[in-house]
């Protein structure tokens, strides 16, 4: 039985690629980057090269990137970078309720540091209620957080608009572009928010490697802001030896989508929209959770009616599909999704609600055959005492 | 010209078998062990498997081993964890002068957090002064931080002493153990110190990984005292999706090392001492810093008179041959090294100094060569207009 992966916004597998380009860095490059010598040169060399490769994908300046241990580390490391640039009067920091969990989980360090944290939630389109997002973005304001894309729906926030407001009253913008990155073209004009937070494994990359994007060159007043303390890495905004295989491989997963951007989002498109027509043609009463046309290419969250969408996840996993109920980073804990409750949805829809995400290596016939397992075993969860040739 | 890489105390290469596994965990095991999946499961797999052949080098319960992004981090969290598991009313720090970068940056950051850091510096043997330390190390004491070895002249602290002191005094003893692991063997009767942290590069492990490792199993006022905020990996201590590949890589190492321990003391300790024996009958006036008795194996600092460490060093890259002044984490500042300076060198005999360091990865032809190189270049460098056949 082979695995189908449909679970590509909890992690990606490496492409053949990056694995390649990571073992060779590994054998040949594997000087330390801080040394002044010829292995160190090499070193340095291949930094240099994966920064410049992700700066593309992202239209940054190169020195604009700091690279971090990964996304909750960047998301961590962005809100202190952003928080310092802030004036200090400044007291309010606004979250949708849609974030991950790395940075919801800053509302009570933040709170310590004597900011009011404000939470938005989301409208059932699973778009931030931007009417009460403007109310709250006063000139109290130092920092907005709201991620570009929701890991969970797909959902596409109108960050346009959040970040006009914001800049408009002089507040800090932090975006998360986790989900975004590679599956939206990203524009030279206009940066996405003042700082983002991406990490490589979403989109083919190796885990335990992730970016911020500053406004600007690396200050020495960013440094001082750093979540730990050592070496002059990044600027002396992220100190530590750095982890140049992994770097290597993000920056090589980034070259790749770089190059084939409008083709992935197309092929994930295809198989997105392949799977849902087909689910929906057959069980009509299945929902998309969040506005169909504000997604992301490669999400589809459905609501199963009548079924715990825990029970479908885990005989689809025993059927050798793979897809999930939320984010990884929350699937120890027994709540409902807090994005989906953050969307209007009860506690029952929630948990009715499975994730399935595609990725540029999961195939038509996948789609086909997921199709096939996902109908026989939600009519076998709603109906247990029919029985179903295998 | 073939690379002889004396630089082992700045970073190893990665052996071939921890290349081989963590290129297979990247194509073969890239789940997100965060998912409760099948591919979740053998992602958890690589992790505990890697986690227990850590354990085993360093004689540690596994559940005490927190996965880090690298010394710098590690040490970092670590001071954390320490001073939340201190009694609040102890305000006092103690560190050794001859720290590494990471431990000696906290110190602003300590004083704002209103603790009193004390710096105990070093006698000439390298070891710290002793004395001093157990007069300052008192019932005010929160936490004292000594290195087992120091990364630039390879000195083993007398930390059987310090833990001692520490114990009898109800004192929180942390060590950076990342030059010893993997050199000196640990044993499982006594820990070396509550917290101890290291990272992987040190000994043919990938760069980008490191660990803390805990007094005891990790506890719910311990994930309080995070450096940052997220899911639920690694206890809640130090959230973020695990670096799968770079933990399997950092367990292979491990797992070898620890099973050809001996060996490789014995075989770096014959290289390290040839080379200073060939030298030093070649150069009488070359001086060992710090106690040849108290040594890891694989280390040689040694001072050259009359020349500039900075330009053998720079000769020496020059005929592929790497070694360097001091930690490659400070290179980049145009100080004296802080460890030499600690000891009692002058600026001007720290200058002068040069760092060799060995790994398993060395021959004896490679001594042998380098022999030849470092005795033409010193005395190039002595003599200028002296000429020497290539």
């Amino acid at each position: 039985m082979s695995l189908i992966f449909l679970d590509n916004n909890a992690t990606t597998a490496p492409l053949p690629e990056v694995v390649d380009a990571m073992a060779h860095s590994l054998r040949n490059c594997w000087g330390n980057p801080s040394s002044n010598s010829n292995s160190g040169d090499e070193a340095r060399k291949g930094l240099f090269a994966a920064r410049e490769h992700i700066a593309r994908l992202l239209k940054v300046e190169p020195e604009c990137i700091i690279f971090t241990s990964g996304g909750t580390e960047a998301n961590n490391l962005a809100f202190r970078l952003a928080l310092r640039s802030a004036p200090v009067s400044r007291k309010r920091v606004i979250l949708s309720g849609t974030e991950h969990a790395s940075i919801l989980e800053l509302q009570q360090s933040l709170e310590e540091q004597g900011y009011q944290v404000a939470v938005v939630e989301a409208y059932p389109s699973g778009r931030i209620q931007l009417e009460k997002f403007r109310e709250l973005a006063d000139q109290s304001t130092a920092l907005v957080s709201v991620q570009w894309v929701n890991n969970e729906t797909g959902i596409i926030q109108p960050i346009e608009q959040i970040r006009e407001i914001c800049a408009n009253r002089g507040i800090c913008f932090h975006s998360d572009v986790s989900q975004a990155v590679g599956k939206i073209p990203f524009t030279t004009n206009l940066p996405v928010a003042d700082f983002t937070s991406l990490t490589a494994h979403k989109f083919h990359g190796p885990k335990g490697i992730g970016a911020v994007t500053l406004p600007g060159p690396p200050s020495a007043r960013l440094a001082a802001s750093s979540l730990f303390y050592g070496g002059q890495q990044e600027s002396g905004i992220r100190p530590g030896t750095e982890n140049l295989a992994c770097i290597v491989g993000f920056g090589e997963a980034a070259r790749i989508r770089e190059h084939r951007l409008s083709d992935a989002v197309i092929h994930m498109a295809n198989l997105r929209d392949q799977f849902e027509r087909g689910l929906l043609q057959r069980h009509p009463e299945i929902q998309i959770n969040g506005d169909p046309e504000n997604r992301i290419c490669n999400t589809s969250n459905l609501r199963f009616p009548g079924i715990s969408g825990e029970a479908l996840v885990n005989a689809l996993d025993l059927c050798g599909i793979e897809c999930s109920q939320s984010s990884a980073c929350t699937t120890a804990r027994p709540e409902p999704s807090h994005v989906l409750t953050s969307m209007g949805l009860t506690e029952d829809q929630a948990y009715s609600s499975v994730r399935f995400s595609f990725s540029v290596m999961n195939t038509m016939d996948e789609v086909e055959r997921a199709l096939e397992l996902v109908d026989k075993n939600y009519m076998k969860i709603l109906n247990p005492t029919l029985s179903f040739a295998s």
